[in-house]
């Protein structure tokens, strides 16, 4: 199976393009476009932030192992062969007056609970890592079905992860969620607004 | 031409691989090997600083612009077409401290000046954005003849680029380096220790 996108074909907005090559083996194509929504709405209030002097936060490029590339006579190089690699930190990060900001964005189809293999072992590790940096660390949840946005801090995620490595749920009930977390309203611009949940938590504003 | 590494023919680390990558049309291994080195010499640094909680900073993967992906049965994705991309921000990025640190790392050939045509307009824009944020950001300069490193605050290579752009040299020169930058002895563990630079600067530690 394979998926070409011949040039001129269809605009696909870059960010959203990648998120759809990614999302291989998802049959439904209503959940690949869910899928795409909430990157898609962090890069545009990312793109807010960054236009308005608010704060510089980027989505890091996606890692990929690059095996062959092809050097064409008087034509960009041509990557012929590459993998999708598993990331070692968190997707977003950058600064705000000042402060680190680091985070991570997944979301569920799952209405009472968010499972926790949405992250990996060496993403945890690396919350640890930024708050014991004193870097400002959390993850932004989606339950897609609602269409509710949480704001969780890396702290509590963390203890839901120690739960389960202690032989406990494998997920954070909704209803964790919504006690421990912070939910972001979403807007038309920007969609996401999680800065206003960090100066309330943080006081930076 | 085409370059291709059979698997298990030579280990070569991946951050490496991927700098011997990029060096396409660089036709001197030696000079290649050189423009791995400061990389290869940057990772060792954070992975020395994240081993003892001294600081989180990564390097970013390279961007790439996918555009097509084959999905074997039963086996991982693979990308069969898709481009360098121009980073629209710095590699380095992290947390120290709780503050936010930035950096872009470059060298030169030349003994007696270092070209600006080594960083892109956006890169420029990003730092500054990033100082008007409150950040710490900075630049990596090496003198690969000499095998001298500098640390040059933004605010110092924004200055030369703006002496630039109002028509003056497009290089800062070697005594302008040693005079704004700070020069950092190459070590064998951390191999450039930037680290404590930034404690001098900002009075971190």
């Amino acid at each position: 199976m394979t998926f070409h996108y011949p040039n001129g074909k269809k605009f696909i907005p870059a960010a959203n393009k990648e998120a759809l090559l990614k999302g291989k083996k998802r049959k439904n194509a209503a959940y690949s476009n869910r899928g795409m929504t909430l990157e898609a709405d962090l890069n545009e209030t990312n793109s807010f932030y960054l236009d308005r002097n608010i704060a510089v936060i980027h989505k890091k490029p996606t890692p990929l192992q690059i095996v062959q590339v092809d050097y064409p006579q008087r034509s960009a190089a041509v990557i012929k062969e590459a993998y999708f690699k598993q990331a070692s930190t968190t997707d977003y990060n950058g600064v705000y007056k000042g402060k680190y900001i680091d985070f991570e964005a997944k979301e569920t189809k799952f209405s009472t609970s968010f499972p926790l293999k949405n992250f990996h072992e060496h993403q945890i590790v690396h919350m640890k890592s930024v708050l014991d940096q004193g870097g400002i660390c959390f993850v932004i949840l989606r339950f897609s079905t609602e269409e509710e946005i949480y704001l969780l801090e890396a702290s509590h995620l963390l203890a839901f992860w120690n739960r389960m490595t202690k032989g406990g749920r494998k997920s954070i009930t909704k209803a964790e969620v919504m006690d421990c977390g912070h939910k972001i309203p979403l807007g038309l611009h920007p969609r996401i607004d999680y800065i206003k949940v960090i100066d309330y938590l943080y006081k930076l504003s």
